[in-house]
């Protein structure tokens, strides 16, 4: 069966037929210590156990006061309070704030019982006998936090499925969460296809190339939070891929086989993964440019797929069907994940109507405004991969987009879902 | 020495004065194998030993042949050639492209001898008797990659600090290069402080929070490429936060303090780190906000850090400061990462000349623009610190930024450089 054979779908399409078959959620989950979460995704909702801060701060140096006693007050007709106490950090104050009474507080202090307001220290002026002059009122709560405006308890902290990040980490220890339950990682068989594909340590012949996607794939299961299993290169040789694919399939929760680019190479490797096991072969050929010639199966209930062989094109390729998986355990969980960059593209760029084309792009700013140069190239340049910024899409039903438009580039590195 | 007597720096200069007593490079480098190198800094650039391809490529299905034996065909007037073999992929070809002739070629194999171009098999029609009719002319190099198009033996393909992603481990893979010279972490000690805060695992009485720093900054020590050792919480006591200092100056690189919020606090921690050794305290006090009270000392030739207590200042103190030599080994190092995004502010912001400030964003996409939505709330808030997606810059000089205008917003998670 040659490339001219291929039925392609859309990508989404093909997303609905593999969900089809494989369970609602391939992932399982684990407690982890919080500071191995990071870049970890939670597995469930995290609630807040606690009102935070828990009690009324100052968010000011100055004094804890009752409102009612400054309203009015002026540089010119002041309201005069008497200082009854001092609130140090991580004390529990042992006064109480009484008509016209205020209480000496640092940023963060706790309000003592009776105050419902601090007032800034640049506001008084001290009178020498105890007494403080305020010039200007302020209003109920106003300089304070009340005990659950930071979080409330029972109020959902983040979704299933959020990233963790640092600024995250350290939220989480401050309403006590120090471990947490997070995915456990997918582990992702990978296995190189193509008679003129070679060993990296290997010195290539003339007609020969270098192992690649065995790295760019693995790096890219790290990136989104999975586990890389190489099982190397395999020749084109159809009893020793099935074997591989067949122990990779036991191994492993996603198989990965990333393809020479012969149809040759192509046709055998349909061959064993359609000889897999049921289900079998889902689709064969995405509406996608590049990574047309990209084929999905489900073997029991676990995904298995092969990627085209160029470069690129498997990490598109890898990008629409590995990773939502990685990142949500089916393609029933997609969620929109970080934004795409508004940029203008700076030529135009012709597409074909029922197919979504992939532009790598370089940013740049211009008169502060990003541009966007699309990478193009010949079709088996690998330098234009590495140049690129970030991607992105022209949808199925366009023809293509004019040189200005702006175009919603996902930058590499971020958490995109395309 | 309460906070009114700072003599506040602006970053640059405070920058500048440390470089004076750092090495030029805090770093080391060690050799390790690529896959390890994912998210990785390289030591010195990379120049590639070989030309790749290396050898002459088809970039299409077709066939090879010498572009002027095509020179003016069209569907009337077609050109005809003489198959005389097939090149597969991987092998190199045994015949030689004379006038008139044409070899079957795959994409991606081997062009032989005396061809310079390649036909699309779309463009040919089988006669049947071992001829084709080229039905569109080629220009010399059309449909091929040269050997040395993709990238020239001795080139640089990534320069020093390089941050490895999956497209470039794969692109080293095709160049052979299988062992990189990275830059080793530096080691982070990282210590809180603050009579109010207690330990994660603590229960808060009231008046107390928990130790959110020592998470936060691991995080961010890791993100940026380092490894953070947790030396726990030190209580306002001079005699054991000198001790614990000088044990995290023994066994890491950088030493980092982010203290309580109070102003005592503060001021014991200032005369701890003046007290560790020559030179000493550097400075004390930027010109920004959030993050004024941020202090560094050398002590050797290791910096150490007093960060500000709240963990929303402390993390922008931690970019500004630790971040850069986490990624670059000096100030002077400091080179453009990823690029910021612009977006439009949706609310007017006042400033102070003379100083900096940073606002923490989310974005938010509408009618094909990118809006910032500053996130604000008091002062003492936590929960604006997890909802943002990046952070801008008011420079020094400016007093506010209006609404509408556009501002240059580092996405978090990317590899940006305050």
């Amino acid at each position: 069966m040659g490339e001219e054979f291929f039925t392609v779908l859309p990508v989404t399409e093909a997303r609905k037929k593999l969900d089809d078959y494989l369970p609602v959620e391939l992932r399982s989950s684990e407690r982890r210590p919080l500071l191995e979460c990071l870049g970890r995704r939670l597995a469930r909702p995290v609630l807040s156990q606690e009102n935070v801060p828990g009690f009324a701060r100052s968010t000011v140096d100055g004094f804890a006061v009752r409102a009612r006693d400054t309203f009015g007050a002026t540089e010119g007709a002041p309201a005069y309070l008497r200082i009854i106490g001092e609130v140090r950090m991580g004390e529990v104050p042992e006064c109480r704030v009484g008509a016209g009474e205020a209480v000496r507080v640092a940023t963060g202090a706790m309000l003592p019982e009776g105050a419902d307001a601090a007032v800034m220290i640049e506001h008084t002026e001290p009178l020498g006998n105890g007494e403080i002059e305020v010039i200007r009122p302020v209003g109920p709560g106003e300089n304070v936090i009340l005990p659950d405006e930071d979080i409330s308890s029972g109020e959902e902290i983040f979704p299933t499925n959020h990233l963790l990040r640092p600024q995250d980490l350290g939220f989480l220890a401050a309403v006590g969460e120090l471990e947490l339950e997070v995915w456990a990682p997918l582990v992702v068989g990978i296995i190189s296809t193509g008679d003129e594909v070679v060993p990296p340590e290997a010195k290539p012949r003339p007609g020969q190339v270098r192992d690649i996607n065995s790295y760019t794939l693995a790096g890219k299961v790290l990136e989104c939070g999975g586990k890389p299993v190489l099982y190397g290169l395999v020749k084109d040789d159809p009893e020793m891929l099935h074997q591989v694919l067949r122990q990779a399939l036991e191994e492993t929760d996603i198989v990965v086989v990333s393809g020479g680019s012969s149809v040759g190479t192509r046709d055998l490797t349909t061959d064993v993964i359609s000889g897999l096991g049921k289900p079998g072969l889902v689709f064969h050929g995405l509406a996608i440019r590049p990574g047309k010639p990209t084929m999905g199966a489900v073997v029991g209930k676990k995904p298995v797929f092969g990627l085209p062989g160029h470069p690129a094109a498997a990490l598109i390729s890898f990008d629409l069907l590995v990773a939502p998986l990685l990142k949500f355990g089916s393609y029933r969980g997609i969620k929109p994940a970080a934004l795409p960059v508004p940029a203008l593209l700076s030529r135009s760029l012709a597409s074909a109507p029922g197919r979504e084309d992939f532009i790598r792009v370089k940013l740049r700013s211009k008169d502060g405004k990003l541009w966007a140069d699309p990478l193009l190239g010949k079709s088996g340049l690998l330098s234009p991969m590495v140049r690129g910024d970030g991607i992105f899409r022209i949808p199925l039903e366009k023809e293509g987009v004019a040189a200005g438009s702006e175009v919603d580039v996902y930058l590499f590195g971020t958490d995109y879902v395309l």
